[in-house]
């Protein structure tokens, strides 16, 4: 079998194990019955186990060395798929076996003392052992090597590659200069929507029925995927042509499961669309963790948070909740599903302070990775940031610092590409209006397909094959520009809170 | 790490494989969406074919050897799982691999071909497949060694460990003998019972809602499982705590749907019930298919189809479907649920003359395998047999003897664990009822826990630790006794068509 045959067995492998454990993942959150949990946990971990082990095996690392031996013969796809395997491969092999064991085991650790911490609001509890995390992570930069010249770039490599603080610093600040000044004139403002009849009862029927409907009218395929409840809601690809979302009902707020189920859509949306031609291979997935998070946003917020596509939509929703919204005007309603308000906790934040939330853990981790901050130092440092950025302070750690679980596993770098998502979908939005000026026409008459399809030939179909600053060059015709959100986000409030 | 442990690690291996393809077989079967299903099936063949290698490795090899060198030091258990690694490593390893690869692949080229076969109603397709394939196992026969005397027994064996046609000639013969001239009684019978009310609208939902009150009532754990709808109907053990059962609704017949659950709840009561000392080994599984299909048919026959029971839930199903039984007489219905009436096909038999379909079926496979029964020659028997024993011919091969998928796909010697399943149950029957003298009162009052506790401590909780035929002379104290089913289906059926 010659090398590239060899090595795309190995892939197909890989990807069968990996639609195994997704479904028995999917399967554990959407109906498995309680008392299989804890073998099922078990199970989970043998297979993900041996994932690892095919990953990282001697003979799979010769065949990666093998193969980029002769790099300039390799097929575009076979190449990319090479270097990811490289990536994944030098990821855990640069590190000595029992030091990498350590860190796994310390991370499951941690997550479990940090669930403890939180509920009882003890940081002290979680501390030792977020010192102990930022100190390993530390010395695996030191394996790894550093990239991009410091040792927090190397971290937001592993999520997003090619981004770096030297552009993070510039585009955060850019937002920050415009967002601040925008939360502050809403507070001031007294033109705030009337949310009340957001909060009254929508049978969890009737919100199923209406979320299957947009869906639908997005393109998603249902005979590619299929919509469940779950309690946090997510998407996962089981197979290329299995792709699934799920979504939470709350009966006394629709919009948790209507713009959830959006948000989620915009993200199988992705995968749906990723080339064919990419099939059984490892780059056969998002680009990055902010391109993906474009995607989603992209639908949550410039399609199903716009005026335009409740144009379509609101006498629709009406039919399902037809006491709840009979009497409220149209624009009432958008305004009230648009209403922005800071708060202290980030997975509730809205569109506007969402950004907020995440520059002060991008500069929190980048002073331990980067500068002298101390972990201990954390807490003080949250709640004086969360004070400045949005004008309230966390009266407790449970509510402040300890609210994420992403440090827990060690996740660091990874907060950045909820935001690059945010200013990626604006960019996306706005090199769009240029190829389809009738955007807001489509939108308003429901007609979604050419504005999938330019994302579809824009960013989807070239699943991994490109680096993400390289698909927003190619799609928009410039680097990373925080100009479009921030536009946007003026423009949108402004006509929400009918500011001046 | 010792011999123990490190078969120990291996079968939990083993056993977290099989979770995961007996949830991706589930997952397909239940609610997958139709595009994804080619990428599942090939997931499937993946991990199946790494759990082939694992059960088959030198390595696994060398360890079952080891093992059976101390024999006389195993605990029970692991001595059992020995055994059973054992059956299954010589099942495949005894045969040179190139020839068990041709075999395989003979199956599901056979499978494929019956299908057109039986489509067309045109068995010279099927024929010259079926012809290789006996050949072909009667070749593997010579490489596992005749177990019990002859070239069948050994088939046998291997579905019903320690079942032989020495055995089942006894067996059968007399129930024979005894159903037929019921079958005939019954044919000429005046006082058939009425039937039209079974076949009236009865709405999916409402189904649904009995069945789960019923298997609630006979103790099915839904805290350790789930009911979902399929094509056909199966209960599979993904876990231990997560045994789930499918059943099928038909509006205009509801007993499609209560009968397929009460039979498939049987199964998963078993598998819900094997003793947790058996827990993560290779004999937490049922002793035999004839066993497991005693306790699917104790609930199906001496439970649902029994007067008592619908003493108890006869009112509530009216509540489920008052138009269509509000008038009809409970004595009514319970003879129509019992109706018996010869036919073609074997899954659309009755209690009654189920056994004739499996004898017609183990007489010829006796005579291909032990005799000079000739592949061509079938056709033409079977329809004779048809006719001595139901009565009644087919007019075509398509509800005659192409109706089977077993024999496409090699599986000889499996079809007489129905019957068998029907022989056991009345004998377990029999023998409860001298623990339990009020087990009539008991249904009728849906007590089912005495009579589930007596199936687990005798059947149940065994797993495979025991072989069939110990299993029930220990539970009933006696061998194979055809006397039981026979007495109560002459009892039952003089009843229903109130025979002289």
């Amino acid at each position: 079998m010659s090398l590239e045959m060899q090595f795309t067995e190995h892939m197909k492998k890989l990807i069968a194990y990996n639609e195994a454990v997704s479904l028995l993942y999917w399967d554990l959150r959407t109906g498995a019955p309680k008392k299989g949990v804890d073998l099922r946990s078990e199970t989970i971990g043998v297979i993900s186990s041996d994932i690892f082990i095919m990953s990282t095996s001697e003979k799979f690392g010769d065949l990666i060395t093998a193969l980029e031996a002769k790099k300039g013969e390799l097929e575009p796809v076979m190449l990319r798929s090479v270097e990811e395997a490289r990536k994944q491969y030098d990821l855990s092999k640069k590190i000595p076996a029992d030091e990498y064991k350590e860190f796994v085991i310390l991370q499951s650790k941690a997550e479990s003392v940090w669930e403890t911490a939180k509920d009882t609001d003890d940081f002290s509890l979680f501390q030792p052992y977020l010192e102990k995390m930022v100190a390993t992570t530390k010395k695996m930069i030191g394996y790894w090597g550093e990239k991009n010249g410091s040792a927090y770039n190397t971290l937001l490599d592993q999520y997003e590659p090619g981004m770096t603080t030297e552009i993070l610093d510039e585009v955060f600040g850019e937002l920050r200069n415009r967002i601040i000044p925008l939360v502050q004139k809403i507070a001031e403002s007294t033109n705030k929507p009337k949310t009340d009849f957001l909060y009254r009862q929508f049978p969890k029927e009737a919100q199923e029925s209406f979320s299957d409907k947009i869906l639908e009218q997005l393109g998603y395929d249902f005979e590619a995927g299929r919509l469940d409840e779950t309690v946090h809601p997510f998407m996962i690809g089981i197979n290329r042509q299995d792709v699934r979302i799920t979504t939470k009902y709350d009966e006394k707020d629709f919009r948790t499961a209507v713009f959830g189920t959006i948000h989620e859509c915009g993200h199988a949306l992705y995968e749906q669309n990723i080339g064919e031609e990419l099939s059984g291979t490892l780059v056969e997935t998002g680009a990055s963790m902010g391109i993906h998070e474009s995607q989603s946003l992209f639908f949550e917020n410039f399609v199903g948070r716009s005026e335009k596509f409740w144009e379509k939509n609101y006498e629709l929703l009406k039919v399902f909740s037809p006491e709840q919204f009979g009497q409220v005007p149209q624009e009432e309603f958008i305004r009230a599903i648009n209403e922005s308000k800071p708060s202290l906790i980030r997975i509730e934040a809205d569109e506007l302070t969402y950004a907020l939330h995440i520059m002060i853990r991008y500069e929190l981790e980048k002073g331990l990775f980067n500068g002298d901050l101390e972990v201990k130092d954390l807490p003080q440092l949250w709640n004086d940031k969360y004070e400045e950025y949005l004008g309230i302070r966390p009266s407790n750690d449970a509510e402040g610092v300890l609210q994420d679980v992403h440090w827990a596993g060690a996740s660091f770098g990874y907060f950045p590409s909820y935001a690059l998502g945010y200013m990626y979908a604006a960019q996306f939005k706005n090199a769009m209006l240029k190829d389809l000026p009738n955007y807001d026409e489509l939108l308003a008459a429901g007609d979604i397909a050419p504005i999938r399809n330019w994302l579809t030939e824009n960013v989807h179909k070239h699943g991994s094959m490109k680096k993400p600053l390289e698909i927003l060059e190619e799609a928009t015709g410039e680097g990373l520009n925080a100009e479009h959100l921030a536009k946007y986000l003026e423009e949108k409030y402004s006509k929400v809170y009918q500011l001046a």
